[in-house]
């Protein structure tokens, strides 16, 4: 396809794509939930069609390294998490009507701003399955239409999951068209990804490269994060239990993930617990890489590179360093951070507050792990996303958050005269 | 100045702007307050130095059009309307550290949504010297540091301005750095544009070419409108003299502003209300450019070409369509409005609810002028423009708007496991 069929083409998905998505806007709470009910059957009544079409992919897409063959894998039980997500979706409060706010002039006039959906919206994601479903359902649960640019060795799978989902959207009586599968094209996301006025909103869901190019691609608004530099920083009044505890689950719960945390910074005043936590991390397998004052603590420690201090490793491995309080603490944090998630662990409720009054990321906790940073666990039901910009929306990406708002005024005749 | 260094000066710029702007959040909204008040007074008391080099300004610009010239001017009543602007400012509600929401979770993590400053801010302007210190009261006030490029004809007014304000936040104990002003260099603005994780925000406010240029090439997110394509719908159970009254307003208090109507659309129920409009607009000097229908009505009437319907007039001109009710109104709304501001007219309040439900405007009205699209007009006590994207605000940015959002969580010792 050239760039100008590409672009043709998108213009007119988009078109179709809001044309459903405006029914989708004024449908009741109770149509966009049944649909997702009717959807949640269907992927349990096609199991079989839907694990054939995986089985399909996964063949045709034999040179997967492990980690991404694993991603593409539907088994009986990924399923059902996928029926479950879509039921979870549509138990969730409607965000859309809400009233975000309601005031009144001395000239009588009422202002109320509501939440209303954002328009359409494209997903660019990579091979799991699972995103497809969440994504459409979170999109059309808040009225935005969606159109779902998945890669192409999961075609099949996505394919089988998206017939489910329009026929849930056919059974209640909501337009098929609010969601749409592009073509696999390759110039199809460069044309997306320039829709300006047709696409109000991208958003990346993958690996690096994929995100760097959407950020660096993008004439449209994206909700992304590219990194995220973690940091948990244990306070001289910390806790020694609870900062063990959170450092190794926020380190090594899940070490590919987001919220992982990739340094440790460690008040000076505490020497003995920063040996105990270099201690307990290197026992469970993790790098420590370390300034001087850290390798003088435990000879496993490796030396660390200023390069360390900004690495997202997502993988065993942890940056250590000595700081001499919240101040330094701070002054690293939005040096070297990716102003996504970071912890303070303190036994000292002043301090705390000081922490999470300066790191200005989307999440800061004060005694409680950054494997936190996750919309199911801030009790969003599912996420389409974590952003790390600065503008809409900041942290996991939820229902809400996939929604706008417009100022309603109601007058009796006032003019400004 | 060569691409290469404008790029290498923004970055400095931006990196210094910001480590005053990190001083300027924590501060306290009476620091802030004491900043703007003292820059009012001094203002007030430098207004002999203001008014000179506003004189010099105007002596360069020997070239600019009469409604150019009368922007740039500065009188001592407009240099105390700017200093009583300041006041203002100052005296609005602190926008920082409002919590959004709060809520917890089974587990004990207590989330709070804090309003933060969105960071750097650069504001793209031209010749209006009041713009200087609006835009920069409402940046300082809400935290923001604020890169404030102005047009060249205004320079030596707005650095006599911006003195005054420096001067404000060294009173105040403030950084001074929070507030720059770049070089008039040309290459700058492609660079501050293309600022991509150095400068936060760009808001445009000018002419229709810089708008268009900002959107079209910027690579940091942008709040802006390029268009005010407005609407008055009067229904067919509309008041006749409210419906004369907000549309002669709306029309033609001022013309050249974004909130003014340019589109009449008018119930085919109500013909004789449709005449009494047309001619009323007519006799106040309003051109009427209509559809067959319309032009049946009146024999002043022009006949509408299709492009009359996306036309900005900014003048006394006026659109006028007859419809057949409101799904038709909606739907005219949505093919040509601009999602800037639209309003309808009418006695019926379900109507008027399915138009306030149905029109996807950052604004629509019931029984009010169209002029009311403006900050001052939603109480926000100034604003910094009005946008119409679908992301982080839409409509009057004021100083809310210029706020985005951190998660806090507070635990005690909390681990996913």
């Amino acid at each position: 396809m050239t760039e100008a069929h590409a672009r043709e083409a998108v213009r007119g998905w988009a078109e179709s794509v809001r044309t459903a998505q405006r029914v989708l806007a004024a449908s009741s709470a109770d149509q966009r939930r049944a649909a997702l009910r009717a959807a949640a059957d269907l992927v349990r009544g096609r199991a079989d069609t839907v694990l054939a079409a995986n089985a399909a992919d996964r063949a045709a897409a034999s040179g997967l390294s492990s980690a991404l063959a694993d991603r593409l894998a539907l088994t009986p039980a990924r399923l059902e998490a996928i029926a479950a997500g879509l039921e979870t979706v549509a138990a969730l409060p409607d965000p859309l009507g809400r009233v975000l706010k309601r005031w009144e002039r001395p000239n009588g006039l009422c202002f109320e701003r509501v939440a209303v959906p954002i328009g359409v919206i494209a997903i660019i994601y990579e091979s799991r399955p699972n995103v497809t479903a969440e994504a459409a359902a979170l999109c059309l649960m808040s009225g935005n239409g969606c159109i779902l640019r998945g890669g192409s060795e999961a075609a099949r799978s996505n394919a089988a999951l998206i017939a489910c989902i329009e026929a849930g959207l056919a059974a209640a009586g909501l337009p098929t068209a609010a969601l749409l599968v592009p073509s696999q094209d390759r110039a199809i996301v460069g044309s997306l990804l320039g829709a300006a006025g047709l696409i109000d909103l991208v958003i990346p869901r993958g690996g690096k490269s994929l995100v760097a190019r959407v950020e660096a691609e993008a004439r449209v608004p994206v909700l992304s994060h590219l990194n995220g530099i973690n940091h948990v920083y244990v306070h001289k009044a910390a806790d020694a239990d609870i900062a063990e505890r959170v450092m190794l689950d926020a380190k090594l719960r899940r070490t590919a993930v987001c919220g992982a945390a990739e340094t440790l910074l460690i008040d000076a005043a505490r020497p003995d617990l920063a040996r105990r936590l270099v201690a307990a991390l290197i026992e469970r397998g993790c790098e420590v890489r370390g300034d001087a004052a850290v390798a003088a603590l435990d000879a496993r420690v490796r030396p660390a590179s200023e390069a360390d201090w900004g690495a997202e490793y997502l993988d065993a491995i942890i940056a250590a360093r000595i700081v001499g309080g919240i101040d330094e603490a701070v002054a690293h944090v939005a040096r070297h951070g990716s102003g996504h998630t970071d912890a303070i662990v303190t036994g000292d409720a002043a301090a705390a507050e000081r922490f999470l009054g300066s790191v200005d990321s989307a999440i800061v906790l004060w005694n409680a792990s950054t494997q936190f940073a996750d919309g199911g666990e801030f009790g969003f039901g599912a996420e389409v996303g974590i952003a790390t910009g600065r503008l809409h929306a900041r942290g996991p990406v939820g229902l809400e958050e996939l929604t706008t708002y417009k100022t309603l005024v109601r007058g009796t005749g006032q003019v400004r005269g």
